[in-house]
């Protein structure tokens, strides 16, 4: 391995930390190379923040988890930095949710799936969707590799979970007719914007948020469901998260930082 | 190697490109895995920016530029990211500068040394410093690999261009009484506040733009260029750079984008 020298009195230790689990799981080769990149696009809309959960990221995610409570089919799609990141929770949240996990890799190899498999199926994972090929078929109107979607998951689904989606494939499942839920830090992302729900926040905090919220609205039945729903609008949320964004900015400028 | 696919159609292709560019240094030894991280960070910024040079970063380069001009003996330190982005430009402007070129790692490794050194010494570096041993002396208020450096440049050098610096180090320069100039997409980094000069650009675009005011620069006298200096002030070019991030945020968030 690469054995860095993180020292412990640097300004910035825990998010190092966080960097050398994903550099470690690229190494597992449970990341792809791109998803460490993602990772930093992610750092630093985080950084802006303030590395705490808004307000109206909580609402974003209580309509995430009204959507998914209220579809037929709903399922959550895996990649490398989600199974690294948070796997333990994805599984809880599959399970209160009754939304089965997809592994969906933009740089889908072989070695990539069966890593994911296992941090899933040591994290509580019973079953997994994705990498049986009998199951597998293909959509055409997704260009890359993730046009690879599992029969019995995302195929069939109407509500499909993507955490840490690109763009081109939120836009694709949408023109399907599907509803799509993502996390995405940049509020001005093509996903953020293809979106049914767009979760503006780190997905760690995220996911750890949802599976509190899933256990709340999962008792609720679909009537509560619907009153609940009414009270939130993604448009809205979203253009709360670039107003919040470019007021942290305004406010960390007149900080008097530089004096 | 990977071999990702990258469909020609993607609407980010050209971002996608300059990713693999940095996953083919990473995989050539050249890049560190946190210097991937460290891309996408940038990545973020520059996307608020318009991934355009602003009007403000222009005059944080010619201040730059002015103050390594009148630096007695300047010196530019290279990591992996700057090789693999634009080592051809940044010879170019230790040439014009007369500043050596010196090879600083975060994650020191003998290989990634070698492999910066080659790229350097194909992009027509004369000298590269960094890397003899018997140059190398070590700086106690730097905690980690960064502090060893070249007796002949950053040790005794009164004024470092440190291109995707980290805070630490940019601190511990300053500490010693040298002028600390950095590239960092970041304004509120703590490199960024560090600084005698701050950058707030996409480290490509800034070299080629230093390239130029450096051949205008170079011709003239000290007095000229004292003149040149005093309509430049860092602090205010820092909270001009914010606070254009801060409208660019609040402009997207009223384009009715999501409409």
């Amino acid at each position: 391995m690469m054995g860095p020298e993180v020292p412990k009195n640097h300004p910035r230790y825990e998010s190092l930390i966080t960097r050398e689990k994903l550099i470690e799981g690229m190494h597992q080769k449970i990341v792809a190379e791109a998803g460490l990149i993602a990772h930093g696009r992610g750092e630093a809309f985080d950084y802006i923040l303030g590395e705490v959960t808004p307000a109206f990221a909580l609402n974003q995610e209580k309509l995430a988890v009204i959507t998914l409570l209220m579809a037929k089919d709903p399922v959550i799609s895996v990649n490398g930095n989600v199974a690294v990141l948070c796997s333990r929770e994805i599984v809880q949240l599959s399970q209160i949710l009754n939304a089965p996990l997809e592994i969906n890799l933009f740089y889908r190899r072989p070695e990539r799936e069966i890593a994911i498999n296992d941090v899933l199926t040591k994290a509580g994972a019973q079953q997994i969707y994705g990498i049986d090929p009998r199951n597998l078929e293909s959509i055409p109107e997704i260009s890359h590799q993730r046009r690879i979607v599992d029969s019995r998951g995302i195929a069939r689904s109407d509500c499909v979970f993507v955490p840490l989606e690109d763009g081109d494939r939120a836009m694709a499942l949408r023109n399907l007719g599907k509803d799509v839920i993502a996390v995405d830090l940049n509020p001005l992302s093509r996903t953020s914007l293809a979106a049914t729900v767009s979760i503006t926040n780190n997905i760690t905090r995220a996911i750890t948020e949802m599976v509190n919220f899933a256990k709340k609205f999962s008792k609720m039945n679909i009537q509560e469901l619907e009153k609940e729903k009414e009270q939130f609008n993604n448009e809205t949320l979203l253009q709360e998260a670039l107003k919040f964004m470019s007021s942290r900015l305004e406010e960390l400028a007149s900080d008097q930082i530089y004096s």
